[in-house]
């Protein structure tokens, strides 16, 4: 029984990783994700930002398990599907999701042309920095925020803005862009599956619009395997170009049950390894680990580390981890204790 | 300026193709698809059932253009998006739809447990061949039969259903397994682009649960690259064991603006070719062609041969070609004279 890796001219996706990463050094030496991915070929040690130990081991152990040809649970290439959460699993939902903090922001940006917003909710409590009160304005509210900074323009033009804003938005805490509060240990686990002939997808909550724009620079996630959220949108042509006009109507959500939905709407099979970190992954692990043959994984962030970035669970507003947790031990899923398991949280740590 | 195909080891997508043909031809040396993917990377004729003219030549200066390196027309690997429309594009869709045969069999084969049947619109239709009775039960009548033909049953049962049913089922008028009347033109065709990097997607009005479990081995293209129609799905749990349960509600119709919005939902970028053969196409073929920088290309299969295959445009029941028949002179579309340009239309031929 040979694992893959020493066979690499049998493996297209090895190949496959092998091109995209010559090519994304070239024009990306030293970003977080080319230091990952340079890594992952060098077959050392391909988690350096993993402390040793069961989770470190059981992630190597089952990448062996299913890479190792003529072995009881080898998994041919084209299915080996992991899909990943997103928000606090492969970047920070602290204190309140990115997404959200883009929201805001755009309120803010807006408000100079709806001087009423000053005295409409959830507007006016946006424009306060209330959240309270912006929270209590329930379902309604939040629709409401979503029509005005979400739709009403075009894709092409809703792609600009996201751009535009994640370029100069700053995380107040760590005072840096978004997109690098993303944890170097998950990068490396990207990398490390992909050198192993796995297909990444993200399965998030969040907006599939908003992720697509920057997931294949910062997880080296291309548009097409990101499955996320979305509103409706209308095909219009406007003077003989065609353009998609994003409408105030919500069309898909990527969370809890949806999340199994979306993925055999957008993938149409089974992952075979799946990582979350909150009761809205409940689904995507029960979808991704049970109930089939094979080898199968199933992975829990577990954020314990209240110092070098958040610790949280049962009770938070934002990722709360309750029935998931629970459900982690019975199935035997892996769980991440950020605190003890991860050397650095980040690539500028 | 020097083509991508002169130095394939710059390219992932070529050494993709590379090794997929080889994998391919170890298990299936003599299927079509094989045979037109060891044609496509011989690169004497690519598309040797293409006969020589000005279809032929639009198509091998488009992929030349988009693949000349430093040229003024070059397109990186990542964006070489095409998508084919599958009914009359890629298989025949006449007397019908391949899927409403299986829909109509499917009636047939659980007719002894509907005996109500016999005297219940549109099945008793169905039971009697009638299918201007099936027809004239309306949009009603054709939930009907899907409701009763493509839900109320996990989407691992439909899968195995579709399956059996392709395995025995075959063409009248061909008397052929439906999976064989395939263009072998296109077959080459998609292998073709893929040799020089595209990632090919199919983008269907047919069901998407229809076409993935056999798209990936008849036309090479996976189930995560099939993009279609769709009914909603309920996830359950049974017995500690999830589900995704088919019901009797249509989620997405990827037909006429449906396929735009289909892309954008589940690729995010604009194909840079489209390929398709009817009015259901129209939208696709202006989404990827018109309004866009660079390079473009949109092509249209004109059903031309009533001896070798079928001949209709304007007034067809299935896979009406009017409308997008005449934007296609007005926007430079490349049309398909079926029986001029095709040397031959299936492999058996």
């Amino acid at each position: 029984m040979k694992p893959i890796l020493q066979s690499p001219l049998l493996d297209r996706r090895f190949l496959l990783s092998s091109m995209a990463t010559l090519s994304l050094l070239a024009v990306a030496l030293r970003s977080p994700l080319a230091q990952a991915q340079v890594q992952a070929q060098a077959q050392r040690d391909p988690l350096p930002s993993w402390n040793e130990g069961a989770t470190k081991a059981a992630i190597i152990d089952f990448v062996a398990r299913v890479t190792t040809q003529d072995g009881p649970t080898f998994v041919p290439i084209e299915q080996r599907i992991a899909t990943f959460d997103n928000d606090g699993t492969l970047w920070v939902e602290q204190p309140m999701y990115v997404q959200l903090a883009f929201a805001l922001d755009r309120v803010k940006a807006l408000a100079p042309m709806h001087l009423e917003w000053k005295e409409k909710q959830p507007f006016a409590a946006v424009l306060e920095g209330d959240l309270k009160a912006v929270a209590a304005s329930g379902e309604k509210g939040l629709a409401e925020l979503v029509a005005v900074t979400h739709a009403g323009m075009t894709t092409a033009e809703f792609e600009k803005i996201v751009v535009d804003w994640l370029a100069t938005a700053r995380d107040r805490r760590f005072q840096r862009p978004y997109t690098e509060l993303v944890y170097q240990p998950m990068l490396e686990l990207l990398a490390y599956l992909r050198v192993n002939g796995f297909k990444t997808f993200i399965v998030s909550g969040g907006g599939i619009e908003f992720m697509r724009p920057w997931t294949a620079r910062i997880y080296g996630v291309p548009p097409e395997q990101v499955v996320g959220s979305s509103i409706k949108t209308r095909f219009e042509m406007r003077d003989s170009t065609p353009v998609l006009f994003r409408l105030p109507e919500v069309n898909f959500i990527d969370d809890k049950a949806g999340k199994p939905i979306g993925i055999n709407e957008h993938i149409g099979r089974r992952p075979i390894a799946a990582f979350g970190n909150s009761d809205g992954d409940l689904e995507m692990l029960q979808w991704t680990t049970l109930g089939a043959s094979g080898a199968r994984f199933g992975l829990i962030v577990h954020h314990t580390d209240a110092e070098r970035e958040y610790a949280y669970d049962r009770h938070s507003n934002f990722g709360r981890l309750d029935v998931a947790l629970d459900a982690a031990t019975v199935n035997r899923w892996t769980v991440v204790d950020m605190k003890k398991d991860w050397k650095r949280i980040f690539a500028f740590d």
